[in-house]
């Protein structure tokens, strides 16, 4: 039985992460995980004609750069799973029709990218298929243009606001081979705390990724300090905070030195200038699959639990009044050993 | 190994469809197929002040009543699976808000309900689940407005046209009781003929119905004579033509008074005025969970591919001069013989 639990699997196959692939914007190749992602563009365009197209063509790069990193063809590979912050996932489907591998798309806004490695690994941990290929992402000007207002506007910011991560993370899952192995996933409920400021995402957030994070330590009867890093995908400064707070609140037994937020990581916010932080659905995809599980696979870090968070509002549900639907997903990666 | 072919699966431990629950607008109501479903409201609002909100209403409505059919409440379901039409698939986040049962939300346009049903079956076949909840849903209102134009301006359509359903679906998919079985599904990938009309989405979208098809036979190597039913989601008049044009091109030996398709099934497309017929999230699901497990309970269909189509466009991809990316998802439902 893989089901641990209410809401969570165990993979007891430990589908394993052959390869990774990051392709970032011109901030995130300045920040200070420069070093971990595999392309930098230095234009926000990339040489397309839209920033939407420039962010499918992050997402294909990603995708066909781990591909070729695992040294297989698409052929070999049996499903693709992913989603984007776009309407419709547009970046995410379009890269799709490139990839041409049977495609599920999801949707659980910056949540996704653990959304996808979630159902990737159960779907190989099952024998549903030898290789998946699970992705995100996102661009700054593509979603601060659907969810505020275009780049272009130059409008001013609050400092609880969090600046949309240009960048697309992809990873390939398999049955066996070299590389970290996921070991367990915890799907998150929706939490909504009735929140409805869209410039204050991480304090939405926030609820939904401890709700998550409480639920995996309970269904898999463990205790924290279990893993050597917890990380939330972008609660960033405000959200960050307020997760603390309600460890604490909850007498939750968090190491304070061992958890930390992929928002907080992908910048240098005081050089840069980046108010609260980072969000988006490329902020956890490319930290985590850039950064962190090079720490895993060098063995700096044993094992991780990654607690992506999704704020799952549209514009138009913020018109009609709504509050904003949080959701968080997690899911731990170890050292395989190997 | 669940995997067959290069992308399909058999689910060997057949989970079962416990209940279904369907809830449509005033429309379907008056069609052929009015006492099939379980609620029909008489009007679009449905006591509510939008058409979002109550496009999320009758996702409730359905998901609640597909608990209660099944004699099980939130609790005792591990996951709900779903998405919808909408930016962000807000109508089916804010319901599972409502529901508070772990979510993972999906995109295929209105290919998901055979998506959820797919990545449910596969969940509950093995281990992951006792119980999923699976379900989509459309509002013409909703639909209409975000993709081409609200429909209070009235405006005129070609009649190549499809009407968006106004209907949610939903399912609870169990690892054993009494109800069909899902024994296996295919996994489509992304075809895109070029094809560029948002008034002509059948046409664009009966490529990759039939590419799915063709997958699922060469994958399961069955000949199309083993179902009792193949039905597409909603190709409508011009679409259907068109994949059956394909199927005889191809000499691929579908039986033609065994191929239907469920957009051609929920109107009388004289006497309602609905141009080339059905479409939306909402019609595939209503036709199958509503009419077409009606008939597998019975034993009057014994086995039922249900092959869901979904176009993968969105406004903004079709200003920036994209053509339509589609996918088509097909699951087998058998009479459960119990």
């Amino acid at each position: 039985m893989m089901l641990k639990g209410h809401q969570s699997w165990t993979f007891e196959n430990r589908p394993v992460i052959l390869s990774t692939a990051t392709v970032v914007g011109p901030e995130e190749g300045q920040g200070p995980l420069q070093n971990d992602f595999d392309v930098v563009h230095s234009d926000l365009w990339m040489g397309q004609d839209s920033w939407e197209k420039a962010e499918k063509k992050m997402m294909e790069e990603a995708g066909q750069l781990a591909m070729k990193k695992a040294n297989l063809q698409a052929g070999d590979i049996q499903f693709h799973i992913g989603g984007d912050l776009m309407n419709q996932i547009i970046s995410t489907s379009f890269a799709a029709r490139t990839l041409a591998i049977p495609y599920l798309g999801i949707f659980g806004a910056c949540s996704t990218s653990m959304e996808g490695l979630a159902i990737g690994s159960m779907i190989v941990n099952s024998g549903g298929a030898k290789h998946v290929l699970s992705g995100t992402c996102s661009h700054n000007c593509t979603v601060e243009k659907q969810f505020r207002y275009p780049t272009e506007y130059g409008s001013q910011k609050p400092p609880t606001a969090q600046t949309t991560a240009t960048g697309a993370g992809a990873c390939v899952i398999g049955k066996q081979g070299v590389g970290p192995v996921v070991t367990s996933a915890t799907i998150g409920k929706v939490v909504d705390m009735g929140l409805t400021d869209p410039f204050n995402m991480g304090a939405a957030m926030a609820p939904a990724a401890v709700d998550t994070i409480q639920a995996h330590f309970r269904d898999l009867k463990r205790e924290p300090g279990y893993y050597d890093l917890i990380v939330t995908g972008d609660l960033a400064a405000v959200g960050f905070d307020i997760a603390n707070e309600l460890f604490h609140k909850h007498h939750f037994p968090i190491n304070q030195t061992k958890y930390m937020d992929c928002g907080l990581l992908l910048y240098d916010r005081e050089k840069q200038g980046m108010q609260a932080g980072a969000s988006g659905c490329g902020c956890s995809a490319v930290v985590t699959y850039g950064s962190l599980l090079k720490k895993v696979r060098s063995g700096e870090l044993k094992r991780i639990l990654v607690v992506a968070t999704g704020a799952l509002l549209s514009p138009l549900s913020y018109q009609q009044n709504e509050s904003i639907p949080c959701i968080a997903h997690a899911v731990a990666i170890e050292n395989g050993g190997n």
